[in-house]
């Protein structure tokens, strides 16, 4: 960053987030300059349409729609990009760090695919690139990894991380909404988008976790590296056993170091109602981690939003603009390109909810025990609903395992499916209550 | 710092703190020397007496025990102080300071009472004082405070910050211990110290939130400025009444920034149990803070302990060694000298938990609610016990309140205590619900 008294800040993307930035630059210049030393001031915002009206952006911010420009404009010290997706937004991160801007990201797909890489980018430039607005919005979670636990050789990371399905997952709970009501009303009060896909697969929560995995454990983690199953399957019966066992369901995002390879998922996930994730409710986030000083620690707050996003993405500018004036750049974040082995969702040892359809003729109790006994999964409990009237119509079977290897219930579920008295599909869901 | 390739820390104090972050320098050498970017090497450890076996310490370490050297030794580039108390520990600070060298402290006492103006010489030496540890123990706190969330405006801070008094409450709570049973089991323990006063009384909290309100509102808040009550006059059926009434009963370290004035308490308090805070149990420590951009986060973790402690001392370090490896110093902390006005407690206005035993004659409560009434307290509820077989005993009455003013209540209390039919002190707990 040069010797101006003023810093320029230039801002790609003017939707909810970067509005919100630009307006919180104008509200508060004179505290952010106060605290940084110097004078932010906003250079340009980058649009898709500059005719479009921008009622949210303050008056008299120069506009413009050329990706190319902006970036590496001379007037341009820290680059905020708030685009989100992965392209055209890489690429004006790559350049701006090649021109030796400093770059401020919200981005969590650019930075689960191509992070390790841009903080080498940044490395060798002498410029910083943050990113703590990519996970978790206005929660503190990057910084507190990468400083002030840098001391720990930090060996898990649990987290509820995706503020839309913990919305739909609360409602479910709470009010047995259906999963087509609860997404309904997200997507009506704006906490889902119009194609759910992202949220509700799970890929949103895979891309933030991929960018904790990496951090906590200094290697490359990537989005394709993280197991993934979204919520789409559950529905209210799910709420209902789970609530009568003493679970809560959220969708888990984990990730485990295990001599030296590293196992990484996002699937929903009986949480017991003890558990400090399993209070975490509506759009509210949180992210444990395990270390080998701290023990466990664990940080809360709103997940997403324009308001809190803008808080981390300030949060990091200004420490941008401190170092600079402490005579340095911010330092460089540990090299993470090692590439360490990623253990398959096989090797998970957990307890395993299982629901399924069965018809109720003598023996099938002891045909459905017999298949889990086989594969050596033995039973913490077994609920057989009353049977239905009609001896038609299949009963419901609802079975709680001890920790079992998850290739050994997976081929479990594969043979009791082709069992001719169970009908239709099994469906399981992890349980992670802490306990052996 | 200089640039040795080997960054030279001294040590004052070898207690367990001291001993954990020896043995961490000495057993993370490989890792943390990767990270920082630079070898740490432990320069010598102050102790009082050299000839004491140190079993806990790594072999061939320097011991001294004069407090004059090793702060200002030429071979020191950072100075790790954990020997708590006010002296030696302010001097060895200062010269360490005025010498150049960065300290990393985890001294409370030392930084409530003295933090902004050793901020201050800090800057003015351009060096770096760091202490994460002085809060929370493990939890990062500081640093997400000061740097992460530095955009907001910072207007409120609850938190449970003492692990020994939580550990006796949630003992007092869980298992109907009484106070000196909870006290006398913590001290078996080793959570509370054999004088227990300022654990017990409060100061260790006050210390704490002084630190947190002064970083928050970047303003001086003193030890001194802190209301504070601690929690010896809690009993058994405290706890009986909180549960009953859906409550849990915390020792709280609350301020709040109103029209640029500090209000900032320490006392126990009635949460409501769904309230963040009321399942922080045992030795865990929680800090919730209010942000006009963020809006409400948590941090928790262990409050204390060599490990959680020795984690933060190490952040700090290697956010010193690191800052400086890209050619800087940390930033300074904001100037946070200023003096607001304190505002007294007596203008808190929330609702009160009485208890208070009167003898069961005709007109009592007519009396009791006629002197709240008048100062204009309202109630919520008023519960009285079964009135004693002989009808010389007191029995006992307890009354929620809705919000009013403290300076009422204490008035109100003041007059209850002088009617005849009202038998001894009555006891007071503040509640925090959260709600109006």
């Amino acid at each position: 960053m040069g010797a101006r008294e003023t810093v320029g800040v230039a801002l790609l993307g003017a939707g909810t987030v970067g509005a919100g930035v630009a307006q919180t630059l104008a509200a508060k210049a004179d505290a952010l300059s106060r605290y940084a030393g110097r004078r932010l001031q906003l250079a340009g915002v980058l649009v898709r349409d500059t005719g479009k009206p921008r009622p949210a952006l303050p008056p008299g911010v120069l506009l413009t729609s050329d990706p190319a420009a902006l970036p590496v404009a001379d007037n341009v010290d820290i680059v905020v990009e708030v685009m989100g997706g992965e392209q055209p937004a890489l690429g004006c991160i790559e350049s701006a760090l090649r021109s030796g801007k400093h770059v401020v990201t919200a981005n969590k797909q650019v930075m689960a695919l191509h992070g390790p890489e841009l903080l080498a980018l940044a490395a060798e430039h002498g410029v910083t690139l943050a990113f703590e607005a990519s996970v978790g919005g206005g929660i503190p979670i990057i910084g507190p990894l990468v400083r002030d636990l840098a001391g720990n050789r930090i060996t898990g990371v649990n987290a509820v991380i995706n503020g839309t399905t913990n919305y739909m997952l609360t409602r479910m709970a709470k009010e047995g909404a259906s999963y087509e009501d609860a997404l309904l009303e997200a997507q009506r009060n704006g906490y889902a988008e119009p194609d759910p896909s992202d949220d509700v697969d799970g890929r949103d929560a895979a891309y933030k976790l991929a960018i904790l995995s990496t951090l906590a454990f200094r290697c490359t983690v990537r989005e394709p590296d993280v197991y993934r199953e979204g919520i789409r399957q559950l529905d209210v019966a799910d709420f209902v056993y789970a609530r009568d066992l003493g679970y809560v369901i959220k969708l888990l995002a984990a990730s485990r170091l295990h001599d030296g390879a590293v196992q990484a998922r996002v699937h929903p996930a009986f949480l017991h109602e003890q558990h400090p994730l399993a209070k975490v409710d509506g759009v509210y986030n949180a992210v444990e981690l395990e270390g080998d000083l701290v023990g466990w620690a664990m940080f809360q707050g709103p997940g997403a939003g324009a308001s809190p996003t803008t808080s981390a993405i300030i949060g990091d500018v200004l420490a941008i603009v401190r170092a600079s004036a402490s005579g340095g750049a911010t330092p460089p974040y540990p090299d993470v390109r090692e590439r360490v082995p990623i253990l398959p969702v096989a090797e998970l040892e957990t307890k395993y909810y299982l629901r399924l359809r069965a018809y109720d003729k003598p023996g099938v109790m002891a045909q459905i025990t017999g298949v889990l006994g086989e594969m050596g999964v033995s039973l913490a409990s077994i609920i057989q609903k009353e049977v239905p009237e009609d001896a038609g119509t299949p009963a419901e079977v609802v079975i709680i395992t001890h920790k079992a290897r998850e290739s050994a219930v997976q081929e479990a579920v594969r043979q009791l499916e082709a069992l001719s008295v169970v009908y239709g599909a099994l469906k399981l869901v992890r349980i992670e209550d802490g306990s052996a």
